[in-house]
Parts: C-alpha cells; sequence; structure tokens
C-alpha cells in the first residue's frame, strides 16, 4: 500500500510516518519509484507498536528504537527478544491521550461496562465517579485503537484478580486501629503495591515466557 | 519526642523534618518551648506517608499537600477520605530510590528471595536476572523503611495473581503467527495492560471500602 493508505489504516498521520520513517522507528518501504515506497502489513502492524510506545507507554524516541531493534534482533531466539524489549519498557504508563471521543472510545466505554456490571460493580456511585474508572477506559480504548485484544474476555481475569487483591488490601487495613491510621495506610499501600504488583507480573511473564518458548535449561 | 528522636526514628534528617513542617506536609509539635517542640507517633506515621508520597510516588509537594488535606479532613467519612486521597495519586510510580544498601533492604532481598521459590522461579536466570526483580526488591524495601506491610504473606496474593495473569497473557501471544508478531505483540500488551490492571485495583478498593465503611445505599 502507499503511504496515504497506510496513515489512512493506521490513523496516524503522513506527516508523523514520515518522521518515524526518519527517525527509524519504522523501516522504509519498498522503493517502487524516485518519490513513492510500497508499505505491508508489517508496517501496519509496527506502527501500532511504535504510537503504544510513544504515546501510551511515553517512551523517548531513542528509547523506543532501542526496544525495536531487540524485537526485529533475529539473532536472538524468541524468549531472549521478548525478554530484552520487554525489560526496557518503563514501568506503569498512564493510558493515552484521555478524552478522545472516538469509536474506539465509545466501544471501550460499553466494554468496561458490561465488565463493571459482571464484578458487581456497574451500579455504584463510588466506581462510576471514580477517576480509575476513566483510566481503564482510556486504556482499553488504546489497545483497541492499536489493534489489541481488550473483550471482555480478555479484561476479565484482570478483574477478577483486582477484586481478590482488593479484599486482601482491606483486609490488611483493618489491622490499623483508627480511621486516620486506615486513611494513611490506605494511600500509602496503594503507591507502594503498584510497583510490587507491576514488577510480579513482569516476572511472570519472563517465567512463562521461557517455560513456553525457552531453550536453555534451569543453570 | 523531640525533632532529634523523631528524625532518629524515622530515617529522615532533621533538616528535611523542617522543611516538610514549613511547606505543612507534617502538622507542627506541641510547642514547649520558645525554640522545642514535642512530637508524637503521630507524627512518625505521617512522615512515613510523606515518604511513601514524595520519595516512592514521586508526587509534587502541592499534590502532596492536597492528599494530605483529604487524609485530615475529619468532615468527610471513612469511605470519602480513603476514595478521595487515593484518586489524587498518579498511578504507577516506580520504587523508591533504587540502590540503597540498608537493613531494609537486605530483609526485602530475603523476603523476595522466598517469595520467588514459593512461586517456583527461585533458581531462574531470566528471573534472577530480571530488573523487575530489582524493582521488586525496591519496592518491598521502600514498604520495610516505611513500616509498611511486606511480608512473604502479603506478598503472596499478588504473586499468584501475578502467575495467573502471565499465564493468560502468553496466552494471547500465541494467537500471533510469527515471532516477529508474538515480540511485538509482548512489548505492547505489557505496556497497555499495566493501567488496565492499576486502574481495575483502584476500582476493586473503591467497591471493597464502600461495601466495608461506605454509609450510603446504592443510588
Amino acid at each position: 500500500m502507499r503511504l496515504a493508505e497506510l496513515s489512512e489504516r493506521s490513523g496516524v498521520s503522513t506527516t508523523t510516518i514520515k518522521y518515524y520513517l526518519r527517525e527509524r522507528l519504522l523501516p522504509p518501504g519498498r522503493r517502487i519509484s524516485a518519490t513513492q515506497a510500497d508499505y505491508g502489513e508489517e508496517h501496519l502492524r509496527r506502527l501500532r507498536l511504535v504510537r503504544a510506545l510513544i504515546q501510551v507507554g511515553r517512551m523517548p524516541i531513542a528509547t523506543a528504537r532501542e526496544v525495536l531493534a531487540t524485537v526485529e534482533d533475529e539473532s536472538l531466539d524468541q524468549n531472549e527478544r521478548l525478554g530484552t524489549a520487554v525489560a526496557a519498557l518503563p514501568q506503569g504508563a498512564e493510558s493515552g491521550d484521555g478524552a478522545a471521543q472516538d469509536a474506539a472510545d465509545a466501544v471501550a466505554r460499553r466494554t468496561v461496562d458490561v465488565l463493571l456490571d459482571e464484578l458487581g460493580w456497574a451500579g455504584r456511585s463510588e466506581i462510576r465517579t471514580s477517576a480509575a474508572r476513566e483510566v481503564l477506559i482510556g486504556a482499553v480504548a488504546a489497545l483497541g485503537r492499536l489493534g489489541y485484544p481488550c473483550e471482555v474476555r480478555h479484561l476479565r481475569p484482570y478483574g477478577r484478580a483486582a477484586v481478590d487483591l482488593g479484599r486482601q488490601d482491606l483486609d490488611l487495613l483493618e489491622h490499623y486501629d483508627s480511621v486516620g491510621e486506615q486513611v494513611e495506610a490506605a494511600v500509602a499501600l496503594t503507591v507502594l503495591y503498584e510497583p510490587v504488583l507491576l514488577s510480579l507480573r513482569r516476572l511472570a511473564h519472563a517465567a512463562e515466557s521461557t517455560q513456553r518458548f525457552g531453550g536453555a535449561t534451569e543453570p
């Protein structure tokens, strides 16, 4: 496909695509004339990934270039490529540009409504008005825009894990005597356990990936 | 206790404590002479929270002051105080100052070793060398330094949730055909699902807190 179609299908402007090409975040197309190049599905996919890293992951261009170099490095085995690329990602990005009112946003709102309903939270005012709900909708919309899996069935295990952890976290709070102490602990534990959760998920990826794809045996 | 003892027990320098007092992040002590004040256990606790917000949560002073004002606001009920304070927190801070080699760090290393052993990951090279393991140790050490729960039994539910999610995430990857696509998707899904997970945990807190402490019935 030509640059215009790549732009149309990806939703990324031709100016931005040219910028990514200059910055070597996107491999060059197959040249078909002095001024035109042909792009394939792999360019579309790569463009989605670049958007995920830079827009959602808020990654500096230089870091994104390194991550993409690892993704491409065929001298590494799959598990090494996975591990190295993911290790370069900053942890805990907030989701996308927030209030984009597009089709992906509308789909994400419906998906999140169904999920919250399943979790028994749908009608509750503390959920409806929560900033976290908007973050969640933004994250699901970002997944949708980039063509990654984000249906209720994909989100459900995350929702269930959150319910379990929420219960355990509140159990911890009840060990504090006064309301003041409980509120203080809630704030501190929310912040301090987020890196615990994200780093354990990354370790789980490394372990599971090695188990499935890794050649090397245990040392 | 005097300022010197507050500093000694909290591990925060007297200069920093005076700065927090000036910035109204810490309530004033009870004045006992023109130049001296007396501080209580509530100051020690508050100091831990301030460190959690500013050092670990990397929160601007002005935001921390707002969060603390909510924590203190006794005109709100417990659930409102919890909800409002936690809603003001930025999502997904990385853990502390990294390479502090203190007693808390040594304890955290041992705790993490036991946890990873339980999860079946202890001897594995991809885990031992992972940056996420260092983030985890840093986060556990930060919890320990601030006197918050961070034993293996507190971390275990997080570890189990991570194992489940890791498995589901890798199942998703197997739907992609080529190794290249799998690696790209792994990178994108790692970044894009982190805000999903953190925001669902916050929603679970809101729901569980309302259930346990909230007065208001469902609208």
